[in-house]
């Protein structure tokens, strides 16, 4: 069993750090709050005045707070962690943050000698409580070893996403991805109800079609993941679907502006003479818009 | 056996139409490109010189065309469908058109004494070929019973839409969600590749979340389509990861067009006072601002 | 004085018919609405019971109608205008419809031996009651000179605009961006009350730069348009206040779809290689992304 | 003649600050850049080793720096002003920060007893060369007055823009309306091209219209602004063209992502029961969408 220091006891730290306890780790944790550090206190915790004496003598510090300007401040700040840590310890940030401040925060501890890496997590905070977190492990192979034990108190499934400051890039675009699609679904669903078509019958022909699966796994591999532009669907007709789309939905007062945004990125392609790819090219599109070369 | 007219011998129509006559039915072909026909003659098809003289003694017309003028006009111009069709017959219009287009033609057919349904169908050319489109039946329960031997010939998965027009609605939903959400996967795909992170990794991630699974089944039927709103993951939250993400694709000059529009989506449902609510709760605060009064 | 037939007798076309007659233009008028005939016939007006009937003996023809299809629909149909129409008379359409028809309806009546020019109007429907519409006069220099004593009798201010759908094109140019120039204006006004700021000061200060007095003749004259991009104001470092605005009007719950689209306009000008050259280089950024090639 | 410090000597800090020793003002400058600092001691400033040495004895305070986070460490860190700063003397931040950040620097240099007020400037740096800045003076009317005299050697127009912070929001609302303006502009201006039509016709027919002219001193102060929206344009029909000139874009392949969100306001607008409101009315909608109620 390890000695860990649990900073931030907010909703989703409080049933963290308690998962921890309930494994046998001792525990000294902080926060601002004082009503959340005596409810650790009662499951054993050992409460500490600062997060510099919450940090003495641990072999983990586990830092989950709110923004990157925090757990800055919590590391290198008067009584941060930095004034107490041992060169031997192991700070794990399970923070949702700017990435790029991850790198820093790393590089920056990495300069003063200490060892840290970015463990944030998936799922929800009945995930927490019960203690089936998803972990995305971002560090070296040393440190995802040497942390499993301890994370394990918290999730049921560690991912080992490839290197340091690679759990919140991966945090990131899975967060990305489901928020943007969340706005996108509901465009589809309230244009579904103006039509007066069933949902249920949409949901059924979507769930067999890339609307519902995705296309990562489905319309990509096989073409634009291969090198293959050869179209299945051609970039044109996929433009002029969704213009009838955007018309109806025009003309049925639904605001669709992601769909609306989505024609221009088809729009492009075409301008860029991908009109008659695959619409999977519109990765090799976008690519190109970002800076990047066609591979 | 029956008696097929079909109308529309594209990349599309044509296997269609071998697949009609491989199941033993009798046929009469029309194309404004003789090639076309002459292709389908040599599998047996009998040539029409207009869509009269193909209509002519069929018991099933199919049309499948490049867009709803088009399939107007091969019903009711001169020489059109409508001048030789038998009041028994059954028009089936597998196009992909604009559906308020779809209605009219429904209608107008219906006035003069005739029925039509719309079956568009799923799936790409290479399953026209293999006979395995899916159909998406348009039409009353009759219309769908009566056509259904005809229709599997082509295809080999029937969903009856639940009435007249909502084959071609459930189409169109179906491929605006599809084609706008290519659009955004490449805005997630190109991220991941600026942040130096690999996809596979990412991949395994959204595999277990929405990102990946969509949230029709996942993060919907429990929250906002039964009504409860109350947070799993807070708007406000899904707001800020969202601007941390184009604040980190902003920086990676990575652009963001679906992405930047979702955040002011969030932003709105804010402002409409849903920041504390379940992120499920965008739909409704899409239905609202369609003018759809909460549920 | 001419002889003029009127199709179109709206909003629009009714006072644009009635300063025709008070300038003693002899005009017989059609509309399907018989009430807006019957008051123009107390004026003064013949009226007849189709366009054929109404184009029969006319110099010029003059339509004033919702969209292309109406206009196609007046000129081509069953006693429409070409079934009486001279070889001399000429054709002056005055809607406002979508620039391709025009050139179509205008080669459709070329190719029947007949002369069309399009001329839309600026301005309002108090301007038509006032006879001081804006003439957007699109035709030869031969149909224009004809067609201005007329056009003059509804208008105080003709523009050439330089050939036959040159009218049409520059009604939609004009309509296009003052439209999307009223929502982007929106914008900017409530992040101001948003903010507390007078929207008095931020007139006057908008009132000396291109915020309120637009860049085609301020800012892009001595840079893009003269091919100088050297920076006056940088693409990096308009990119970073656009960033700051749409960051502050999230905060504020404003939102800026807009403002948001335009940022990931300039990111996609940044990851072009166009960070460090003038914000005028925009220009370059669109007409490269619509495949246009540099100047 | 005033004793002032000066801190920041960049592109546009450097000519300001030789403004000030040219009119005779007293100056110590800082500098990062040891190169900007020697070619200002020069001109006859005095060189300073930190800010605080700067600040020492300094009637006023100029900053002008990247962002407000180098306020911030320039006012407060460890050789900071606030080390040497007078509680007689003014800081005048004329940098282009963040808003909410300006209120807090005030707010906190207030709390330690100091004065402090923001003045961005606007127009170039060739302005700032030549000493015709435009001053967006935010404070207290007593610092208003105090440091015009200063001020004034820098620019050629100051306007009191209310209050403390009112100078950094006005700069912010005209940046954010000229650069979202400069890429709107550029799509009308590349369908223009796309569509062949002279540049110069164009803009002879904008310079007459709210396209060229704006929304806030034409089609606005007779509506909206003073509660009146019965219709001199609907906003249906301000729809409509919107959606004809991105379908006209579409067909061209020019991209349009600024008016396609814009068409998606117009349809809220429509979908709120707006569509026969004066286009003015859009102020109102998207006021409604930012939660301020109607007026």
């Amino acid at each position: 069993m390890a000695v860990v220091a649990f900073i931030g006891l907010g909703q989703m730290g409080s049933p963290m750090a308690s998962n921890l306890l309930k494994q046998g780790h001792k525990l000294s944790v902080f926060d601002v709050n004082p009503d959340a550090v005596q409810r650790l206190v009662e499951k054993g915790a050992q409460p500490a005045s600062s997060p510099a004496q919450a940090a003495k003598g641990a072999e983990f510090i586990i830092t989950m707070l709110p923004n990157g300007d925090v757990v800055r401040r919590i590391l290198f700040a008067e009584k941060g962690v930095c004034e107490s840590l041992s060169k031997d310890a192991l700070v794990i940030d399970m923070s949702t943050i700017h990435p790029l401040q991850t790198d820093q925060l790393i590089a920056d501890m990495h300069a003063r000698g200490f060892s840290m890496m970015d463990v944030p997590v998936g799922r929800t905070s009945d995930n927490a409580i019960a203690g089936t977190l998803l972990l995305l492990a971002g560090g070296s192979a040393e440190q995802v070893e040497r942390s499993t034990p301890v994370l394990m108190a918290m999730g049921n499934e560690l991912i080992n996403t490839g290197g340091p400051g690679m759990g919140i890039r991966v945090k990131l675009i899975n967060n990305y991805m489901s928020i943007a699609l969340n706005a996108l679904s509901a465009e589809a669903a309230v244009l579904c109800e103006a039509l007066g078509l069933s949902f249920d019958v949409a949901l059924k022909v979507m769930s067999g079609t890339a609307a519902g699966k995705g296309h990562f796994t489905t319309t990509w591999p096989g073409k634009v993941l291969k090198g293959d532009l050869s179209p299945a669907f051609m970039i044109d007709l996929a433009h002029k679907d969704l213009g009838i789309a955007l018309d109806v939905a025009n003309h049925l007062h639904v605001p669709m502006p992601l769909g609306a945004a989505s024609r221009e990125v088809y729009n492009q392609a075409r301008a860029a003479g991908r009109g008659r790819e695959d619409w999977s090219a519109i990765l090799e599109q976008v690519r190109n818009s970002a800076g990047l070369s066609s591979k």
